[in-house]
């Protein structure tokens, strides 16, 4: 029996569309693995969600075991008990939580067959059933940990980048459902170049300031001028709650992932502060409920507890 | 008087165009200015080039001389003496390194009014001149050396990253002529987002293996799916000498601005030699003559000699 914790995770970060992301402190999925004696993948129960598929081919987790075990060439069989601390469609790497959980605790019951970092392959099978898309931004971070960099697919080329170790993430998650297909369709699938140039240059910012540790470039950096003007119409109050953090004193403000949640950047615990304070008022008269925490960034990803 | 050595430099690098650029070191422009006590700016020579204006409307380092002066609220004249080693349309920032030199030699004349960082918007309308576009991707890295981010104009961000210091590059040109205009014409305006994406990874990752000095992944990411393919069809023998600088070792290879400037980079001196010692053979029997030479990144920038 093994019990593991797989953090949530903010994927895109502003200008990385795609290919950043970063891992949450003390806010994440915790799953308990059992080995059996047959070769039967069986959900037991989900804590803390509802309407999440138990049937192993729809689940993330077992989809993501099940390719492990393909890929291993091994049988095996597991009960799976899933506490959810992560709500499905928050933008905060829900399902990539669940199945790096999943893989992470069943290569450490069949004695470690792979490397940390060939899990995220596995996981990402989770990530196809749950989005119709193996991707890497949200899987990757939360089973390494920290900043992440998904280069490239073919093959997969996951880069674990250095970071400023004080720094915060505010996240603000209103309690309003974003369909993904609405997500997605929102974004244009043609770009001009010079806009792709823009992005590519805050790109090269935000990678060289996180490694350079420069918080003044990590902020300045933290730009989209593609996807977050498009998908921050489907957030409520978005453009208000961005000024009141840049206001507040946030080096920078993105959506996580495809939203809802919200997050911004901060080495200044009187600023994440002011944040927490200031934000929950501008949905209180809206009647939409807001959660929201602050995180240091999570430098060990998914670990056993 | 002052005289000043202005390195040549590699701008785009691959997935980075129009924001990194690399200064070269041994190869570059010299410029030997002289203040006059009127104030008239007077080109008195310009060796190892022909067809460079001498007006001081249309020579680019009298331009941004004048931009340094005017910014300063400074009258002043200077006679300069230019001995260009760069050749115009080389594709390895000719204009930059004269617009450069000027600049900093003025700046050192005057008593330094401006930090060396601040020369770079006066050397961009040196390249507003020679090219119709305020470009600061030569400039930058021929002031500051090394490798720069041009993140943004508006205001100008210029980030000077860390290297790899073995790292060498293997510059080859083969003398033919390429229109600028021809090079700019042939670059979609609108691109896909997929390669968009795909472009910005490999950004992250070029700029996470600079800095973090890891050769095989700045390697991995030195690629470009959007103007590499339809700016070497104007380079002669480019995928063959692509090919052999590959199949030499090179960690990576692309075009150097706008071409026809090849550059492969190695931190391995016998690949360095292989290339050199390869790739004329490519262009004998073409009749076409292939300048080439190894060069170590510059750290410098533009200095007093």
């Amino acid at each position: 029996m093994i019990k593991v914790f797989a953090p949530a995770t903010v994927a895109n970060v502003g200008c990385g569309y795609d290919v950043l992301g970063f891992a949450l402190e003390g806010y994440g999925d915790t799953m308990e693995v059992n080995l059996r004696n047959d070769e039967v993948l069986k959900i037991i129960s989900i804590d803390g969600a509802v309407g999440i598929p138990l049937a192993a081919d729809e689940n993330v987790a077992t989809v993501a075991i099940k390719s492990l075990l393909k890929t291993a060439d091994l049988t095996a069989g597991f009960d799976i008990k899933i506490s959810k601390n992560i709500a499905a469609g928050s933008g905060l790497g829900s399902s990539a939580s669940s199945s790096a959980a999943a893989v992470y605790a069943v290569n450490e019951l069949l004695g470690r067959p792979f490397e940390k970092h060939e899990l995220i392959a596995f996981a990402m099978e989770g990530e196809r059933v749950a989005s119709g898309a193996a991707h890497a931004d949200n899987v990757a971070p939360s089973l390494l940990g920290g900043f992440t960099i998904v280069r490239d697919y073919h093959p997969l080329d996951v880069i674990n980048i250095p970071y400023p170790e004080d720094l915060l993430a505010v996240i603000l998650y209103p309690q309003v459902t974003i369909k993904t297909s609405d997500a997605k369709r929102i974004v244009k699938q043609q770009i001009k170049l010079s806009e792709a140039i823009s992005q590519w240059g805050n790109v090269a910012g935000l990678v060289a300031g996180l490694i350079m540790k420069d918080h003044a470039l990590i902020g300045r950096s933290l730009k989209d001028e593609i996807i977050e003007p498009v998908r921050s119409m489907l957030i409520p109050k978005y453009d208000e709650v961005k000024r009141h953090c840049m206001d507040a004193g946030a080096l920078g403000f993105n959506i996580s992932g495809s939203g809802p949640s919200m997050f911004a950047l901060t080495n200044d615990k009187s600023v994440a502060n002011r944040i927490l304070t200031g934000v929950p008022a501008l949905y209180e008269q809206e009647g939409i409920e807001l959660f929201k925490f602050v995180s240091a960034i999570n430098s060990l990803g998914t670990i056993s507890i």
